[in-house]
């Protein structure tokens, strides 16, 4: 084997995991670089940042992953650098690592649009820290508002403030607005959490832009029916500790979080290929660098439209299709068969709001409502990786949904938000 | 309701919990005020240090366990004073609450016996903050050594280090030792986790001091069957980054971790009553402050010899016996009844090793091996707080217990150790 083609496989989202699958077992050695030590199932990170879920419950160690598989190797590092002429990747604790074929699935961050400053106040969803760190700071909200209302006999306002209306934020605020009405009602003495105000902002002129109208305007009404006050057409003009600013509009926030945007990894753009808007490398139909067909790019870092025309979304199935298709391609030319142009499969969109409530597309058929939702369930559970996951969150889906009661609802590292968080 | 007495429990641990549940549905007003949103099943946490168990598997929000008690009201904050004279609690915030009834819970944490420079060498496991570093610390010692073996070359050494024989420590020197062995052997390509080296440091003559002897000895068997190195008699004299010095030996360390002792709250010495050794309160037998019969201590803060002479243990039935007679007696005085003393029930005492392996007594009945292991599993399901974590508990262990693999093997937070922390 040590004379194998190494494939180095950057990232181990979606698109990476894919692409070590599908050359696991054959010829090749394969090295898996992440900074992590574990794969996130993203789909369902909104659920361990609105306390649903534990993080353990979404997350798999990927040494665990790819276990099996004994021709893969994962690394704990980190890329810096990628030297094309010489077929390397620099890593952060300074060594390089030499590859015959190189995945790169680095993925993507929050966009703040040129507001960087906006980030300490309105955290975004990526990683399971970022979820621990939005799951702190809702949950602290509620306590402070108590805390003011027992000691200082104040009425406190709890806003929350979701920006931006694409799936994630649809997620994000339907589920707190069920945490405030379910979850919390009983807990509390001082304050009400029913009254708590959930408020979805989007720039553009419905949520769900992506999604066909009659859904989006399914979801707003689901909801609204949950309490959310859905504003479109309204962009965040500025933002302070415990405001929001919309045009001329100041909103009072005790929790704002960021869901309008994302932009690829800083790692596209060492790599010598246009981008697009986003940060997204431009790939070649076969997904790899133009100029190197050594070299692919996959996931949310790439920019893809296959032949039908249609540009592949930053969703994970798009990015787990184009980690197969990148493995299916090496295996091809380390063969000498020729390659195959990625082509994107739409199986569907799916969204969920709240216990009970969601919208589903697929093709001609729209689902919304109770429907939506057990098909959601259904695919979540799964897709999501690891037996053990299945069984934990099957678990505490129907006890949560049975008890109105949910389970990791745990404030970890500081129960003082800093001056100038809150507001 | 709002002239009956108002109970301020400082503290919602074993003690503070039981405390307060003793006077739920009475006629008094009870207030809980600990820095945590959640309650921590102590006994489990080294569970979660080694990445068997999730945090929201040990830990349920203290709202959500008190709840049902419509006079119990839940404040997250800090008692950072006691005005003794006037009956209130200062708290962080600065504000000030009166009570009729105090009852200080405030447990104890990691005593370094004047050597807190070792605190950073060498954390202690007494929160769910604690357990996640600890658990960063000894996987990131995995990912570490494979790391320098696949880039470097090297043939790294891993060796943990646990100081303090008592039962935490005990617990976690073969929980890692079992993890090495059994969880990470499959899941490493250029090192072989199963030749780690797991110490386990006494300084006295035996491990597992409070048991009697025969345990002591069947516990350094069974410890030794995992492959722990057991050493008594031997003080750590210094701790350097990577190192733990050991009289004049000089023992390499992967990671350090610390058992070796406890302190109480600093609470306890703002009480102006006198404290033992170890910064515990010396309390009246009835539980309460000397010249303050309305104020009292439980738990691991408090100092008491029962009249049959036997001073209660720092464990969690005692601090539990503690705060339901703490209760009972404000309940006396409210009615105009007698006080009774404290008395303590010792029920037992029960340590695991590993997966079918521990120790127990009840009495005269001495148990090891897997008899004590399945007393030891049935009593920690049976005692978990919250039905939710009894069965996901259950599923977790029973998956780990028939496929070697642990659940929650997530580093988070940084992944790069700081230089001077693993030398």
């Amino acid at each position: 084997m040590a004379d194998a083609p190494h494939v180095v496989i950057v990232g181990a989202g979606f698109g990476g995991l894919y692409a070590a699958r599908g050359l696991a077992r054959k010829r090749v050695r394969i090295t898996v670089i992440d900074r992590k030590n574990h794969h996130v199932f993203q789909p369902l990170l909104y659920q361990v940042a609105t306390a649903k879920l534990s993080p353990a419950d979404i997350a798999s160690p990927i040494r665990s992953v790819l276990g099996k598989y004994r021709n893969v190797q994962v690394l704990l590092d980190e890329a810096t650098h990628f030297d094309l002429t010489n077929k390397k990747v620099t890593l952060k604790t300074g060594e390089a690592l030499a590859y015959d074929y190189l995945v790169v699935a680095a993925g993507a961050s929050h966009a703040y649009f040129g507001h960087e400053e906006w980030a300490a106040l309105a955290p975004g969803l990526k990683s399971i820290e970022d979820a621990i760190e939005i799951r702190r700071r809702v949950l602290l909200a509620f306590e402070i508002a108590e805390r003011e209302a027992l000691l200082q006999g104040k009425r406190p306002m709890l806003n929350f403030v979701v920006v931006g209306g694409g799936p994630t934020g649809v997620e994000i605020a339907g589920s707190i607005a069920e945490i405030a009405q379910k979850v919390m009602a009983k807990d509390f003495r001082c304050i009400d959490p029913t009254r708590a105000r959930v408020v979805l902002l989007e720039a553009g002129q419905r949520i769900l832009p992506a999604y066909p109208e009659d859904l989006s305007r399914s979801a707003e009404r689901q909801l609204r029916h949950l309490g959310v006050d859905v504003l479109v057409g309204r962009a965040v003009t500025g933002m302070q500790p415990g405001k929001v600013l919309v045009g001329d509009e100041v909103m009072a926030a005790s929790v704002t979080l960021w869901a309008a945007g994302v932009k690829a990894s800083p790692l596209g753009n060492i790599l010598d290929a246009p981008t697009d808007y986003a940060g997204r490398v431009k790939v070649e139909p076969d997904l790899s660098l133009p100029g190197h067909p050594e070299v692919f790019v996959v996931g949310d870092l790439a920019s893809v439209t296959d032949k039908s025309g249609r540009q592949a979304p930053g969703v994970a199935p798009a990015a787990i299709q184009q980690g197969k298709s990148a493995a299916k391609n090496i295996w091809r030319s380390i063969e000498g068969e020729p390659r195959k142009p990625f082509q994107y499969l739409d199986k569907g969109s799916l969204a969920t709001i709240g216990r009970g409530a969601g919208v589903a597309e697929f093709g001609r058929l729209h689902l919304s409502g109770l429907v939506a939702w057990i098909f959601w369930l259904t695919v979540h559970i799964f897709f999501l990786i690891g037996f053990r996951n299945r069984l934990v969150v099957f678990i505490q889906w129907a006890w949560a949904y049975f008890t109105f009661q949910s389970g990791a609802r745990l404030i970890t590292g500081r129960t003082d938000l800093p001056e100038g968080k809150t507001g």
